[in-house]
Formats: C-alpha cells, sequence, structure tokens
C-alpha cells in the first residue's frame, strides 16, 4: 500500500530534511507533493526520484493527499490543520500550535505510540524535549522520576536555516576583526552564549523552557512530574546538548541504566570515558539516534540518583525525523 | 608602604592579565619583576611602566621578592612554593596544587578574606568555581544551601592562550569546508560541545568537576554541602556561563536574592527580561563583575529553590583578578 504524501514548508529546513529522510526510510509514497508559500511556489526542489515543482500551500486540495507533513510556523498550522483533517487526511505538525491541546496527541514514537488513538491530527515534540524524553523515558518506567532538571546547549539549527547562516556569517566577521551583529538572535551568537530562547513567560521561564515541562508530561502522560529546565543557545549547527540530572524513586546504577539505553531504540550509548568517547554535536550531527553518555551516580541523590549528558540532531530526532516515525505510526492506520 | 612582587609564568595568559590587573588597580609596587620557563629568558614584556626582561623562573632568588603570583602548572609550584616561603615571599598559587592540602588557605575575597591568617602560601581556586561562589555564597548565609546542581558553558581561555588560538584556528578551517584537528582539546572544539574538562576520576566525574565541590566546601567552610556539576567545554573565547540551581534550607523569593545581589561585591546584576539582558560571555568577558541573572524560583524545589544563570570572564575572576585581590589582602600583612 502507497500513500499521497505533502509536505508544507518544504523549502525550509526541517521540510527539506523531511525529503530526506522519508527516501532514507523508504516510506511507502504514491506520490510526494511539496507546497510552501507563495514566494517559492515554482521552485523546483530535487529529490531522489527527480525533481518536484513547489505548490502554494495556501491553496492545497488536501483532500487529494493521505498524510501532510506540517513544518511551517505562525498561525499557518491553526487555519489549515482542521481543514486537512476534514478533508480526510491525516496532519503531523511540527509546531507547537496543537502540542498543548488535550484533544491532540502528542507522540515520540519510542514512548506513546498508542497515543495517537483515533486522532487524525498529531503534534511532533519540541526539539529538546524530543532529544531528552528518549533516555528519560526509560528511567521513568524502570525507576520512577521524582525530580529531573535539564540545562540544554542548543544549536543554531532551532532557528532554522536563517539562525546557522547567521552563526557561519557572524564567526566569520569576529574572526576578521568585524563587530558582529544579529538578525535572527536577540544578540550575536558568534563566540556567544544566549540563555535565552524563544519568549519568557509570567513566571520568569521562557517559553523554550516550559515546553519541555509541558511536552514531556504530557508524552509520558504524567503530569505530577516536577521537572525545571534551562535553555541556552549556543554558537553550534545542529546538534542540541543537554546535561541532566534526575532524583528517581527507586535505587539506580549507572551500570544498570547503561545496560537499558544500550538496548534501547533510538539511543546510541557513548560512554566510553578511558577512550574519550562522550556524547557530542560532532558525533551526533546528521544521526538518527540519540547520544547518551557521561552516566554516573549523582552525588546529591546518591543512589537515588543519576546524572548523564546527551546529544542528538534538532532537525533529525528535534523534528523531521521524529515527524516521519509519527508518519510509520499512521500508516498502519490505512 | 610598596612591595616587591614577582609574575611566574609571566608570558602566559594568566601571567599577562596579571600585569595588567596590578597596575589598573594601582598595587603599590615597588618593584616588578617577571618569570618565565627558560626558553622565554631574555623576552622583553611591555608594562604600563615601561618594557621588563623576563627572567628564570628556575634561578630566582625569592628573597628579592615581597609576593610571587605563580602562574605555571606542572610540578613547578610543589617544588617552588616552600623555597618562596621559606625565603619569606608570599605566595599566591594560581594551580590546583595546593587547594586541597588543609594547611594551605583558598580564598575568595569576597568571601573568605580571613581564611589567610598567618599562611603566606595561599591558593587561589579553579575558575568555574570562583565565579559560582560569588554568588553561591549569598544565598549560603542568607537562606542556608541544602543542595547545588551546576551545569557549566566553559570558554577555551580555560586551556589558555593556546586553546583561543586553537578555537579560532580551527573555526576558520570549518568555516572554509577543512577538516577541523585538535591538539589541545580531547576532539575539535570549533562548533562542537566536550563534555569532558580535566581527567576522570574514579566516580566518573571529571576533576573539574570535583574541583567545583571541593573547593566550593573548603571556601564556604563546610564540608557538608551537597554539591553536583557537570563541567562542558564549549566554542566561546574568554568568559565561563553556569547554569545553576539550589534549594536552600529557608524559603527564598527571586526579589528578595535579586537585592542582595545587587548589593554584593563582585556582582553585577544582569536581570532585565524585558529587555533581553542577562548574563552573557558577550559582555562579561574582560569584566572585573560577574553577571547573575535568569533569577527565578525553581519549579521544583518550590520556594525552596532558584535557578539562575552566571557569567563571569575566565581570566579575570576566574583567575588573575581572584589573585591579585588575594594580594591586596596580603598587603595588609606588611
Amino acid at each position: 500500500m502507497k500513500v499521497n504524501v505533502g509536505i508544507f514548508g518544504a523549502t525550509g529546513m526541517v521540510g527539506r530534511e523531511l525529503i530526506k529522510v522519508l527516501f532514507e526510510r523508504k516510506f511507502p509514497i504514491e506520490k510526494l507533493r511539496l507546497y510552501a508559500s507563495e514566494r517559492s511556489v515554482g521552485k523546483m526542489l530535487e529529490t531522489p526520484t527527480g525533481k518536484i515543482t513547489v505548490e502554494n500551500a495556501n491553496t492545497a486540495d488536501f483532500s487529494e493527499l493521505d498524510i501532510a507533513f506540517f513544518a511551517i510556523g505562525g498561525g499557518w498550522p491553526e487555519t489549515n490543520a482542521s481543514k486537512a483533517v476534514e478533508a480526510g487526511c491525516f496532519v503531523i505538525d511540527n509546531s507547537s500550535t496543537f502540542r498543548y491541546d488535550d484533544r491532540v496527541p502528542l507522540v515520540i514514537s519510542e514512548i506513546n505510540p498508542n497515543a495517537i488513538g483515533d486522532s487524525k491530527l498529531i503534534a511532533n515534540p519540541n526539539c529538546s524535549t524530543a532529544i531528552a524524553a528518549i533516555p528519560l523515558w526509560q528511567i521513568y518506567k524502570n525507576f520512577g522520576l521524582k525530580k529531573v532538571i535539564i540545562s540544554t546547549y542548543q544549536a543554531t539549527s532551532g532557528a532554522g536555516n536563517g539562525g546557522m547562516q547567521e552563526l557561519q556569517e557572524e564567526t566569520r566577521k569576529v574572526l576578521d576583526g568585524e563587530a558582529a551583529g544579529c538578525k535572527i538572535f536577540a544578540h550575536p551568537v558568534a563566540f556567544n552564549v544566549i540563555p535565552h530562547i524563544d519568549a519568557f513567560q509570567e513566571n520568569l521561564y521562557t517559553r523554550e523552557e516550559m515546553k519541555v515541562v509541558w511536552e514531556t508530561r504530557k508524552i509520558f502522560g504524567d503530569q505530577n512530574i516536577p521537572i525545571s529546565c534551562t535553555c541556552v543557545r549556543i554558537p553550534t549547527m545542529r546538534a542540541h546538548s543537554e546535561s541532566i540530572v534526575v532524583e528517581t524513586e527507586k535505587e539506580i546504577k549507572p551500570e544498570e541504566i547503561r545496560k537499558i539505553f544500550e538496548k534501547t531504540d533510538g539511543i546510541v550509548v557513548k560512554d566510553d570515558i578511558e577512550n574519550n568517547i562522550y556524547p557530542m554535536p560532532l558525533t551526533s550531527s546528521t544521526k538518527y539516534d540519540v547520544e547518551v553518555g557521561r552516566i554516573r551516580q549523582n552525588l546529591i541523590f546518591g543512589e537515588h540518583g543519576l546524572e548523564f549528558f546527551v546529544c542528538g540532531d534538532q532537525i533529525l530526532k528535534g523534528a523531521a525525523l521524529n515527524a516521519v516515525q509519527i508518519g510509520e505510526l499512521v500508516l498502519k492506520k490505512f
């Protein structure tokens, strides 16, 4: 059985990666159609099965599609998701529009595939959430989670192609002794650290920080997990890192959880300190699996605590790959 | 009263900054002498009072000096500190050689100036410790500390001039499409994150991580403070950032501690999120004060918890400035 697939926002960073991942994973595509905003209409995009002309996302006929991947921000998903669903099309939305809507499942295939149920609209989680959730779920299931404290090291790809381009251009300027500027980020990002991603909330946390809290709880189906997060932009390209400390309900041993991680889909354990092997953007970029390492007993919570470091490709597990994995779950509905 | 001052390791990154800071702070110098390893002997270094010829550190006559700043690593301080002290010279050592020796005071002037006592040898703390300790001390004194969890974002200056140079050279290579290498760091640092600074210990923490634990406890004079730390190298030049979560004994309000920080020597509060003002390497580099911001109630510990972000110049408060401040305390002994 093959399906008609549409990618909305096909010219963007996540859109382009969606095309790649769909083909890499041999998604059973009958016909692939690409959509974007008006200014990209008519553009030709390379795909493994030849060039495809970009169509206007605003005038798409969703009844011609079986599965639509939404990778457009702003108000667009709000307006178009219900149209698509009413036309009988499954929608996998990469934006945060529906993530906190109780009626819309928020899915990571390794964790809560059954949450999809009968919904034709499925939300894809935030990048930092998706990357941390895979190891956290194993701890939650096997040892219980009493506390989760996260500090992130987020790549510029989180702000799209423009973010990565800004990092490169501004870095070159700084190296050439020129003043660094900024358009996409609130401050120059080259050789800098910006503890600010997305808008500040009333509780003084950023929305990016609260996304990790809200989404992890929703995906795990447990509103009571205490989580706190600091989200920080750093001058890297496309893989996010996270320093994670947990307190567990049951006693937890590093060797024990390491063995569990080694058997977990979506995780590759990089934890051989004698050979300087640990998670890094350098090794996790462009990879599907989330790297987990620096696994050790936390010094505060003792045998009920663990400290570890994760690294995952923001565009893949943090966006396009997880969306395609949701698509693979949706295929079973046909 | 003026004193004869010697800087050992004068040609290095910290040595050069020591010269600058001594003059900026109008240290009462009778005569300044500069020492380094044999290969730098005879070199002329610029100082605000003219050029000074570098002498051989290994053949220094410490009886000609009142205060010696040691900024040389390896086994050098071990061999030379007692010689200097026996010759009647005060030694302020920037290495980790004596920091964990109970007989040697480890001092941050804003926290434990009286720890110097009668010792003629005083140790200067690790950079990450010094930067975090200033705000942590205010919390400890006013609210008590039940738990401290730190994740660092450390600049390449922590590995000296060579570290900063490697970042610049390798960054340029990556931008030009060439393969990045590494000499000083365990992996290429350009556009990368390396969760590994200093040697791994038996408990799977790095020595850099344990330094923060050991030194904070020693400086605060309380071996019972539960602290855990993850130390991470990132591609920035000379200011370290740290994401810090604390649980306090007494209730703590962000507004309350913000007011205390505002009155604390060595801290500048950068916490005006409406105007995108928070601590950053961009603004804290080359500054004496440690920037503190993103101050908010921690979501897990509630009214007994705080989360904040600090940023401080690794070469200044993390090394040269703190050493000179110790020197200013030592002056009172003459």
